[in-house]
């Protein structure tokens, strides 16, 4: 835990701030915050998220939560003025606003020392929502997220504990890592499949809607991250283009491959270039790790037919706790129109049999997989 | 309905050739089964597909469920071996194998007459499972989901009437189009989120495990259908090569754009570029039709935290039934590192504030969006 008698100043009370404010409060922890929105500042203070700051007033930990743009400005301006605070940033992007702090301390211009420096951590809680300011922020938030610490080659072992029990009391899982590997993985994990999403999803911009009929839940879910902000991603790409792009060279190479190969299906070889796409995508998957950090499990699916009406999902999963069987995940099948749904219930391999057989007692229509 | 006394000779006993023996079956019909493979046909019966079909016997109905690679040559069969009967086809390209069957038409050499064609309907029922074979064959697969099915310019009207009864037996919903337009039209909505999925997915094969780690639902789900089948996708990529790769120069255009502006993220223009990119995506997704083939709908979330043990889901659902609220959708946030979980449910936005109140007052830890 954060020592409940430092006061936290959080400056940038968008949806990332004011959920990190919410959280701490939540945590008994005092809170200022500034933005340089007086909308946004009132609003996270009204929603509790913390209280005004008032200038002057020295904080011991300063957290930037602003825009990736500003990160770099912010976090200096932050440790000159609060000489003696832990400062800790939370921009998407690690490597550039580190280069940035790195150039102003460089700089005999600037007020900045390099021994100011100390006192910095960057740090990257992998959280965030489709919507976006104040309004949206929730004290959970981070509950359960991976929250990634950027200790720098001079950052003090103090700052550094300061920012891990940060972000555990607000519930994260602490990663820590470099801030070189940190923007190659979240270039590789995150910034990939936000592209992947979004050249997809532009592509059904002048689709005819004969044809968005047939969509079935690949698309939906390939496509689910395009609902995106494009301000936000235009900072978090640019901010980390180096790595991003290395990452699409291997793209379009691949794309090329398969576009050569279909330009002439029927030539040698063709056929077993598809087939190798396919298959690194089945061994790639198989890669990313199953629930809470778990290695990758495969469940067993459970469909229940039920018809589309208030209750039914309730009264399914009711009767699968009366069997005692735990729900791994769960799956609503989506399609056109029918006015019925399929649940797909997860479990572990070994409850399946005993479950389909005594939901289908008790009067279900079950499908096993 | 199709008429319960026509007896349907279901040609390939995979997945969906088995699925749709259980559901005709389920629906009263009398089903013969076939496939060289002794065991997949034998699984299908033993199953309660169908009942292994004698050569010689005529069918009143053929169904060729057959490889994408070999359906042409089967449906050619078929049209020849049972001379009266309604042939149809399932596989997931259609132009293809309407051409292959004109060309054997057409050549002087070949049995076939244009005339069989009349009695040949190319079809598509858009479902399917990431396992196959007839052990994972079930009759309720085709409920909701849509059946394409292409009539050409010689179909007779009774061939297309009775391929329509077939799918609508099943509970499929019936999308009629020509064989061009489904082409183009799953190229953009299933071919092209796979060849995504993979390409996204075979990039994490070599991933350092510590950047897994960091993995979150975004790549989750922009990489499910990575899991798909090679020997099937090699049928069906190199079977629809032309509508996928004209999507595919579309793609690589758009990647080569991005890749330009991330070799000089701060040239002007450049960031314009990428929101350009971003907001494109974001007005794709909204085509997406909702559940059922309802217009696109945004839903109002309320999240609950929830252990992750037996019965939560459930006791949460039931407590949303007794509000009376209907569950548009559900989503179980995972992620690295703890015993809790966030269970997203989706409303009408009408209905929010009432059932977050309710299910607060109820004890439940809620979260609005």
């Amino acid at each position: 835990m954060v020592e409940p008698q430092r006061t936290v100043l959080i400056r940038g009370t968008g949806l990332l701030g004011a959920s990190i404010g919410l959280g701490l409060r939540a945590a008994g922890q005092k809170v200022w915050l500034s933005d340089p929105s007086p909308t946004a500042q009132r609003i996270a203070q009204d929603i509790g998220a913390g209280t005004i700051y008032e200038a002057g007033d020295q904080a011991e930990i300063v957290v930037v939560a602003s825009p990736p743009e500003v990160t770099a400005q912010e976090v200096a301006d932050a440790l000159q003025n609060h000489p003696t605070a832990t400062v800790l940033d939370i921009a998407s992007v690690k490597g550039k606003i580190l280069s940035q702090l790195n150039a102003l301390a460089a700089d005999a211009q600037h007020p900045l020392q390099q021994q100011d420096l100390h006192r910095y951590v960057g740090t990257h809680p992998m959280a965030g929502r489709e919507k976006s300011g104040p309004v949206a922020a929730r004290g959970e938030l981070f509950t359960s997220m991976p929250w990634v610490i950027c200790a720098h080659e001079t950052s003090s072992e103090e700052a550094v504990a300061t920012a891990t029990a940060l972000a555990r009391s607000l519930g994260a899982s602490v990663h820590r890592m470099t801030a070189t590997k940190h923007d190659e993985s979240v270039a590789l994990i995150s910034h990939l499949p936000q592209v992947a999403a979004s050249l997809v999803a532009s592509r059904l911009q002048d689709a005819e809607t004969s044809a968005l009929a047939l969509s079935g839940n690949g698309l939906r879910d390939v496509t689910r991250i395009a609902a995106s902000d494009p301000n936000l991603w235009v900072q978090i790409l640019s901010g980390n283009a180096r790595p991003v792009v290395e990452i699409l060279y291997g793209l379009r190479e691949d794309i090329e491959r398969l576009i050569g190969t279909l330009e002439e299906p029927e030539a040698p070889g063709g056929q077993a270039d598809i087939a190798q796409l396919i298959a690194e995508g089945n061994a790639g998957v198989t890669r990313i790790p199953g629930k809470h950090g778990a290695p990758p499990q495969s469940f067993a699916v459970v469909t229940v037919i039920i018809d589309d009406k208030p209750g039914q999902i309730a009264a399914v999963l009711n009767d699968v706790s009366t069997v005692g069987v735990n729900v791994e995940d769960l799956r609503m099948e989506h399609s056109a129109g029918h006015q019925v749904g399929m649940l797909e219930v997860s479990v572990l391999p070994g409850r399946r049999d005993e479950l389909a057989e005594a939901l289908t007692e008790m009067g279900w229509k079950v499908v096993l997989s």
